[in-house]
């Protein structure tokens, strides 16, 4: 296994890097977990007044999923209800949950869940050349509809579509004019400029802040009043071909023809 | 009667062609008829993957109702109610309900019942020198709530404000700064980037894409929720003065002067 | 007591000017009351179509609450709650149930309170050089949840963050990308440009206009759902030492230390 969650306190900042310099910082489940835990210890501190989250190194933010674990760990209907029940919906409602407010420090690509990270995070700032993007149609999965009502609530209908259905790959610029990011910032000023942000927020009243989080986390979810039920069917696409193609195509670097049986 | 529906079907990819060249391809309760019915016949083709719905011609997507219906088809309150439950919604619908994408390839002017339609698709693109606007409140009647509905939680209040309680009509440009439309593409190069969209579409997993499309559903629509007595109320409109003083004014080509009664 | 609302008529439009010239227009309770009072006043007129509401003079539209209440009216819970449920949250929702279409005319900076009733207008112009924010966390209180709803419902998660939980002041050409305003527009065209707006939606159908606002109404608010015991706890806020300090640091032109207590 590769790759982890590293944190850095630095006063009243929590740097937490995702880190997989050899696979563009993809999330292993493992990952997944310690970055769900992390932000769990995080929130509770009380000296602390805000979460930075970025990528190791200069290239990527994160890649989304650590596709090694496909065969192994999202196979099954039962594995695939588990890794978005218990590992990924979990980490991303840590980064809501939270009174802490998060800056998602996008300092290069962000897709998969990557972009759904970003997109549970209070603020977004990128760096100039960064791309999102959430192409998982073409790899034969949909998101889980927990997750997909964060990408459709934060960044509306018609941004959401063209991530997910359309699968489009934005730059940076657009993805600022289409609302994904608050602003983009050129390479050589983006350290400092996070810093700047995380400093600025850190002279904030964090019981302000706290009341307004949880405001805004009632307004944003109703996806919790599904039934276990209606939330388990979701996960049939598992048993299906699309699935095991979009994998088997993107393991084997070859474009999928899906059937969509 | 002028005015049709016409369906061209290219190997996965299926377009819909508004067609009432006369009219700037105004829709007649004929044409949602029948485009009510291509829609529910294509998106129960598994062959399919993705719906293209444009204007005839390259000046028009579609102009909104045929006002030549307005004194024959949309005079009483029981017509104007028949008009909107049975005949536009369930159209409109028919497009959020299909499991497959579908892209409105902006061709031209997209107004009234055209934007709506181009809203209820999942994607739009525009060809520069296109205009948007649905400048119901000149004409003399609202929206039906279900309408609204989609326009509102597509585009956001404040653009569905711009619409349709100041009856703005935008340049392509200026609605895609405001969300409206994903791109702007210019003539020459407009039907090779709609085939572009399409095909790229066609190559993602219908089974992805029908668990999202679902999911966005749910997200949509909350105006399913009103009772039948709460939704008929909205349509006492046509029983009001407005709503003949627009239908006169715009007929007789002159500025129409609104009472409020 | 400094401060007043004044009103305007003239034909089918009225003018709501807030006006506290040594103030930056900052509003004091007694003129959220008159407010109120004066957009129910008007909502019941039937020969008015448009109400704009503008600041006195060219430098700000509104600069948020008097400052100088805080001691007298905003000191205990009980006052606070008052403060949010029964003065200001009643005057927004006086904008937000007016049949008549409302115009923010963001003559100059709005804040705070100010870009409160800006955000439950149905439109927004600016004029160069306005500057938006409510960065109450650096005050240390938040908004009342009604508040951050109409905030968000308004202008989205991602740019409600920026705002409440960054606490940024945005300029109008940024706050436009950011759909906060409609359009933006130079000084010297800008008293012109209000006037055909407003006179624009004299146009009109009001019987459209009032059935979509009612439509906008419905689709907006749900905080109306809350009991009044989950609303009385968001105002706990005001027995913390964030409050108490926010406003000191605030009066003693002093950048304030927040504890999180």
């Amino acid at each position: 296994m590769s790759g982890s969650i590293k944190v850095i306190r630095e006063g009243m900042i929590a740097q937490i890097v995702i880190s997989n310099p050899t696979k563009r910082n993809a999330l292993s489940i493992a990952m997944w977990q310690v970055l769900r835990q992390e932000l769990s210890v995080l929130s509770a501190d009380r000296n602390l007044r805000c979460i930075v989250v970025r990528g190791e190194g200069d290239r990527a933010f994160a890649a989304g999923a650590d596709i090694g674990e496909f065969e192994t760990e999202r196979n099954t209907v039962e594995q695939v209800a588990r890794y978005h029940e218990e590992i990924v919906g979990p980490a991303l409602h840590a980064l809501i949950q939270s009174d802490l407010v998060s800056v998602a420090a996008i300092n290069g690509d962000c897709t998969g869940g990557g972009l759904e990270i970003a997109a549970a995070c209070d603020l977004r700032v990128a760096v100039q050349g960064a791309r999102l993007g959430a192409a998982v149609a073409r790899l034969g999965f949909p998101l889980a509809l927990g997750e997909t009502e964060i990408m459709v609530r934060k960044f509306g209908f018609p941004v959401a579509a063209e991530l997910l259905l359309e699968g489009r790959l934005l730059e940076a610029e657009e993805a600022q004019t289409k609302g994904l990011v608050g602003r983009v910032v050129a390479q050589e000023h983006f350290a400092k400029e996070i810093e700047r942000t995380a400093q600025e927020i850190s002279t904030l009243s964090p019981v302000s802040l706290g009341a307004m989080k949880s405001q805004f986390r009632r307004l944003l979810t109703n996806a919790s009043q599904t039934t276990a039920m209606e939330r388990a069917e979701y996960y049939d696409f598992a048993s299906s071909a699309d699935y095991r193609e979009g994998r088997n195509a993107f393991l084997g670097k070859r474009r999928p023809q899906f059937s969509g049986q």
